[in-house]
């Protein structure tokens, strides 16, 4: 299990020692410490580590520690001959991965913590960034661990050089050095311990004199003033990790006020701490503290509120981040132009493949983004139809149970909810329309209308496959089509020409309506409801003809799609427009945008709608725009987060998930410019939770139903009392939070909605061991 | 001058040398590459710099250049005799100040360009981080020059590790190695190139033996396949980079779309590109493209959009978002605590000594933070008094001009203006009180009422200093105080009593409403309203009673302060509060919260309101949170920012600020719960714009008034029409952009108010300069 990464134990105190580069007297430094703690507190054990040794038996440094300080237990976990790096000296072996490195210093640690009160120390190899034989680099190995860490530099030219690089490249806790007044002045800056010890002394080339010295050597070391400094502050730091870590939860309840929380149903006990994440797991506090490991590997359930894409601690969008930082901070946006900001604008316009979308205007949210975009198309459709209501009475079209953000204007567009209600500023407007629902039950997928509506909506129907449902080509013709379009016209006819309200714009999650439930809705309506609305200017004008010359431009109303949740990946396509086939004429997207590390979000837009906004008036512009507006570092990680997840794509790395859900059918492509994608396309329909899975755990007696799609996991719970208030998840959820073996799962529940969300980057066999653990508890 | 950093010109190829680390052969490499530049395009000329060099003069690396590459002109600035570090060899020489040797570089970058078409190879010292001689690094040094890197990288044991840590302290643009298959492999994920070449010769200790070796050696190497393919290579690099800054500004006109911006205003030839930024200066396209520098520094006049405090690419601020990036990325905060977010929480509560503060929820932006505040105080205060009126219909007390934000929610909180009167969904909710102004007037100090308040509100009055105007506790007994205090009163009674009007809160910015036209309240005003307020729990309540037993617990109305723009030391104090001498019950932060990096902000709240959510109803909790609520990386940025800023302040930094404004006036302390500042303390009143420029610029005959307060300048121009769309201040803000002769000044302007915000580590001699420029405009 790569998942179980994270090691702190009460009794035993670990460190790790990292070298700012190769043959810098990390293993002489080790000696000392070993020596050092072996005099200091004789009844500890004392442990030395080295995972990997490169080189002859006789020269390696656990023998050389042995040598020297006899009471220290040393170990090695894997010896190759050649001294040469980790990943050469590998090579004619069979592979050696990372993660059995890792669990194998793991299981040493267990060992040494079940071992009694101690020290362990891990050497490893080489310099911060030498490779590892697999050919990682030794920082990105051992990582996870989160061990404080001592970096032995030495005192030669180009010391320093070499160690602020390793100490950038590896920004660790704890250091000490064999080096001068520079150093200690750089690292008393950063609150960074150095301390300096005499060199050892020079080979005599006579073995037995060597050694005496050396032993001479390393006895007056480990008394050292500044080593017995050293040790004192290492076992101090380890108190305080611990009691930090122990009391976080109790600070947060006094001084958080949480979001989307009643605090009357919080204490210190129900808050999680978080000492790191990685990949797909935080390394949380174990709550109950016996005397084990009091960090825990826990699954990021709700993919962090559904922005994880690539894993946290992302070397590539650290460093994305660490670039635009040092090369523009934030720079003014308005009337200006950088790079990593253009380059977005041009690969979220390029990718969608929607020739509508013209321009790009950027927020911080999605919320902020959705606000944005109404404004946008409420000015848009109230200049071309002249409105002539009171201000605040143009509506917008949606469907019942859409969310789309928590500023007030954004609620506005969503019927009253659970959300909202409370909100004293908060007035729906609009029409919010019931649709038919996609679910697989009991081993079935079927699109199901609400109770009450199967006469306009049709009754259930079955489906062979998930790829049916979405073949939109085949049942655009079908009587269900034609009930959905007869559906829609008669309620618009009746809204508009009947009621006498007005409209500024259609507004819609494609596919999924997560916040509202996870609700999958089918696409043929969606499809329907966007042809129904463009071909219906008649209405919505009452009569006055506009045509448009562009068949680019907006026609009906504007129609607004929020993918901030369901686009760039998530339910496994650039765009969610694409399973609705159709171009919205704005397009929202943030989320998975950056790839799960600082918010950013944009909202696309056609030229017709932009166009309304140019004149001669200053007033009639967009007046909105957030002080940080498209920063650097945001777009930049986005630009390399964006990159990686369509190499992703195209690589292949999802076609296990494919094939396990079966090739997509091939359509007419009608949306896509791109000269890559002529004619038909395959768009297949795949999910990276097994067709098997959720198959069978739709058979539960407790699943009403389930939905998968992308990276989305969607259990709904037989509840009387279905919705946001339901608490049919809770022992699910808590159930999966404390116990599992390998690893706990955190997750968010949507009323008696149990779902989880992987990443792009989730591993096949921890989505596996997940499947398992969910099996176990619903069958 | 600091500022003239950049080096771009069309005819001369500049390319930095830079070594993984001391003596990997950066000496050799440029030699081969000299001669290889001879060879190839003997008509250009080939220069090589080395600024310090250290070591014998007999060693020097421009002698070995010269002696194997005689067609090579070199050239040396600074040469040490000790071959040591250069910070230690300048030790006992004057101060040498990285800004001159800078300068001193792009001097000869100059004269290298007006000679005509050529290359010139600038070696550094050492490694990447190796010292200058004032002790920073090389990286430090010249990376404001941004030009193309070679990285020089060795074959040793080690050479990985050493070459990958220099690559991420430095994220180059190019390189070449002389190491193998894995870095190859590193690098091209990255797009970077590598290239090997074999090693020189062994020396014999013959000289002349030697040097005909290495002669050969460097024939052959100068028409190695590698190398010549890394010149093309780096030729390319050199046009696409001047061809990518001269087509960013079409390709921005064609895709972005502008905040705050009339797009019919906006051409090719408006847009500012940025290609990087620097302290507080961008580094700009110039646009009348002579064969000139086509780089030009600009001073980031509205501090990026008021968020600039520690200068751009700061390198601390960077090495914080790379930490968090890495430990974490973001981690969901519902319900969880990660050290960054508990921290961050801890220090602003801390360090506002302001005692009704307990609770911190985090957002991303002033705006989505304003609308938490807003929703926070009128739940509260609906609660409370069980307002029975339809919903919509509590509104807010507020003053004339304020601006919080354009999300709809937190537009409703100001009045009718520019920004929202097109937005159709907006609705002013509240009343907005006349306020008098603090204006520097032809050299006086005056505080000014609106034109017809006089009589409420008193006439122009003036005072001997800023500071008396903010001696609140002297003029609270004034006949102004109780003026104020009655024009309230009567105001508040009138609303409710006589008109029936309900509020739920008072929102205002403390001091100096931004947006709205940078407004300087009299902070006796707002003193007394917030009193006045708080007593008048009577009026709001219609009569019933509601007594506070906590002392810190809301009365009257929640008071919220809107401290995005004005609070951490954006006016000279960590709270700009203080200058009110009040405590408001609630306060949001961003902006300088992040010091200019990323979007983040604070919403703080007291126990008395947080206590009006719990409940055992979900419904009855803040339901509003964003995907990237306190996003890791925002909150330890926010945190080194802070501390830095603290720092700042504490350390003496501003003292000559300070001592130019005069020390300010000593008041009993109410507002501090701090131990460290009992009883009297002093609060001095200062900007970093000297008070002789600011006197003498408000006696232009161009010029109204004049306002300065910590980093924020703003001169009202006499304009018929004034606010948002004069247009008085156009010549001035397009006379600042373009040909002042050390750097040009962008700004933004509101309406006939042009100002300038200055970093909080803005340099004296940057602001002087700028105040010389304004002079000369307008005097």
């Amino acid at each position: 299990m790569a998942s179980k990464t994270s090691s702190l134990w009460r009794a035993l105190r670990s460190y790790q020692i990292y070298g700012a580069n190769t043959d810098v007297g990390k293993t002489v430094m080790s000696t000392i410490l070993c020596k050092a703690l072996v005099s200091k507190s004789p009844s500890e054990n004392v442990w030395y580590l080295k995972p990997v040794s490169t080189g002859p038996l006789s020269e390696a440094d656990n023998r050389h520690i042995s040598q020297f300080s006899p009471e220290t237990r040393t170990h090695c976990l894997y010896q190759f001959d050649e001294a040469v790096s980790p990943h050469i000296a590998a090579r004619s072996k069979p592979p050696l991965p990372d993660s059995d490195i890792l669990q194998n210093v793991l299981q040493h640690l267990k060992s040494c913590a079940e071992a009694g009160p101690g020290v362990t120390l891990l050497e490893t190899a080489g310099g911060v960034h030498s490779p590892t034989p697999s050919g990682t680099s030794q920082a990105d190995l051992y990582r996870s661990l989160r061990l404080p860490i001592c970096l032995v530099a030495d005192h030669k030219l180009g010391g320093i050089s070499a160690s602020i690089s390793a100490f950038e490249s590896l920004h660790f806790e704890d250091s000490h050095y064999q080096n001068h007044a520079y150093l200690r002045e750089y690292f008393e800056k950063k609150d960074i311990k150095t301390i300096a010890i005499p060199a050892p002394p020079k080979r005599n080339n006579n073995d037995s004199e060597d050694f005496e010295m050396m032993a001479e050597y390393y006895k007056n070391m480990s008394k050292h003033d500044a080593v017995e400094e050293l040790l004192d502050r290492l076992t101090l730091k380890h108190e305080k990790r611990i009691e930090n870590l122990e009391d976080m939860a109790g600070r947060a309840h006094k001084q958080i006020w949480y979001p989307f929380t009643q605090h009357k149903d919080v204490s210190e006990k129900t808050i999680l701490t978080v000492d790191s994440a990685y990949g797909d797991f935080f390394q949380t506090r174990v709550r109950e503290g016996k005397e084990e490991n009091l960090l825990t590997p826990t699954f990021d359930g709700s993919a962090s509120w559904w922005t994880q894409g690539l894993g946290h601690g992302n070397p590539d969008l650290s460093l994305a981040a660490a670039y635009a930082a040092g090369r523009y901070g934030h720079v003014m946006f308005a009337g200006a132009i950088n790079e990593p900001s253009l380059l977005l604008a041009e690969s979220l316009l390029g990718n969608m493949h929607n020739p509508r979308l013209q321009k790009v205007f950027y927020s911080d949210n999605g919320s902020t983004g959705m606000e944005v975009a109404a404004k946008m198309a409420l000015a848009a459709s109230s200049q071309r139809y002249k409105y002539n209501v009171a201000k605040g009475e143009v509506g917008i079209l949606g469907l019942k149970g859409s969310y789309h953000g928590d500023t007030i204007g954004t609620m506005d567009c969503s019927e009253p909810c659970i959300y909202n209600e409370k909100v004293h500023w908060y007035q729906g407007r609009g029409y919010w329309f019931d649709f038919p629902e996609v679910k697989l039950k009991k081993g079935n997928w079927v699109v199901e209308s609400p109770a009450g509506m199967e006469a306009a909506l049709g009754s259930k129907s079955e489906y062979d496959s998930l790829n049916d449902i979405f073949d939109i080509e085949a049942r655009n013709t079908s009587s269900t089509a034609k009930l959905y379009r007869k559906y829609i016209e008669a309620t618009l006819e009746r809204l508009v020409l009947q009621e006498g309200k007005t409209f500024g714009a259609l507004i819609m999650e494609p596919v999924i309506l997560g916040a509202g439930g996870m609700h999958f809705v089918d696409p043929l309506f969606q499809h329907t409801l966007v042809s129904v609305v463009r071909e219906s200017s008649n209405i919505f004008s009452h009569g006055t003809s506009y045509p448009q010359s562009d068949p680019n431009a907006w026609t009906g109303l504007p129609v607004v799609f929020d993918e901030v949740f369901t686009g760039l990946y998530r339910l496994g396509r650039f765009s969610a427009a694409s399973f609705v086939q159709t171009h919205p004429d704005i397009s929202c997207h943030a989320k998975l945008l950056t790839g799960g590390l600082v918010p950013l979000c944009t909202t696309l837009a056609s030229d017709s709608i932009y166009d309304a906004f140019l004149s001669s008036d200053k007033r009639d512009a967009l007046l909105h725009g957030h002080s940080y507006t498209a920063h650097a570092v945001g777009c930049h990680v986005a630009n390399t987060s964006l990159n990686v997840m369509m190499d992703l794509d195209q690589s292949g790395e999802w076609q296990p998930y494919k094939d396990d859900w079966g090739v997509g059918h091939t359509f007419e492509s009608t949306q896509s410019e791109s000269k890559s994608m002529p004619g038909k396309v395959e768009i297949p329909v795949w999910s990276s939770w097994s067709k098997d899975f959720i198959h069978k755990i739709s058979m539960s007696k407790d699943v009403d139903s389930v939905i998968a799609l992308g990276s989305v996991l969607a259990i709904a719970l037989h509840d009387e009392h279905a919705g946001y208030t339901s608490s049919a998840t809770t022992g699910l959820q808590e159930r999966m939070l404390e116990g599992c073996t390998q690893f706990n799962i955190h997750s968010r529940v949507l009323g008696n909605v149990f779902y989880l969300m992987a990443s792009q980057t989730s591993k096949p066999e921890t989505l596996r061991d997940i499947e398992k653990l969910l099996s176990e508890a619903l069958l």
